[in-house]
């Protein structure tokens, strides 16, 4: 499919995989395992911007985002969400939180002024073991 | 569909309106338009606890909460999102947010130290507002 990243996600995440509607990139924050969903379609803003069939398979796309998240992270609770306050294109945050991390048990956005990037290798491991988990 | 609701969610929100799966519950909070869908099943934590089924319907009924909120509240962007990390049972915000209001553009969950509850009469107005609006 054709569209456009929104040029803030763009600088502040990394492709993982394409699946059916989604793609899924990674936050390139080293502080909370974060993932973010975003239909590849332009204009959609809203959930309800997409047809009733791509609200559904939206949701199983966060399902299986999810079960990969759990099985690579291991963590205390999952914390999903679409904002769009700020980046209007419709993405979707699937966070792995742990009880024991910065921002606990607060949500994560918006809690730091700055973000904590990954190192380069870091980064490239963390990309292909969800890549792994995420085989359409 | 009998099911046990959160303690805290009892206290801080009222009924709204039931839904196929989900209870919609208004949160007691006057400065934005905010309500909790609950799937009416106990021991259900992520969205992953929910059969793929059930997954799918909850989508259906945030889809509908969704557009009943954009109509009676005219509001600038939703704010969607399951969080858990206080209140373990699965519930899933949606917050119809203005850029005039008081949070924006951050979150509103942890903003503020206090609720600012609504005046009974306003809150029954809300209610059923809300529930003209999501006849099901």
């Amino acid at each position: 499919m054709n569209y456009q990243l929104d040029p803030i996600l763009a600088a502040n995440t990394r492709h993982v995989t394409s699946l059916t509607l989604c793609e899924v990139r990674i936050q390139n924050e080293a502080r909370f395992p974060w993932v973010i969903l975003i239909p590849k379609m332009d204009n959609i803003i809203e959930i309800i911007d997409l047809s009733d069939e791509n609200q559904l398979q939206l949701m199983r796309e966060i399902a299986q985002v999810s079960k990969a998240m759990n099985i690579v992270f291991d963590s205390d609770k999952l914390n999903i969400a679409t904002l769009g306050n700020i980046v209007k294109q419709l993405h979707f945050h699937v966070i792995a939180r742990y009880e024991a991390d910065l921002a606990w048990p607060n949500p994560v956005w918006g809690f730091f002024e700055q973000t904590a990037s990954y190192g380069a290798d870091a980064l490239s491991r963390r990309i292909l073991t969800l890549k792994t988990h995420l085989i359409n």
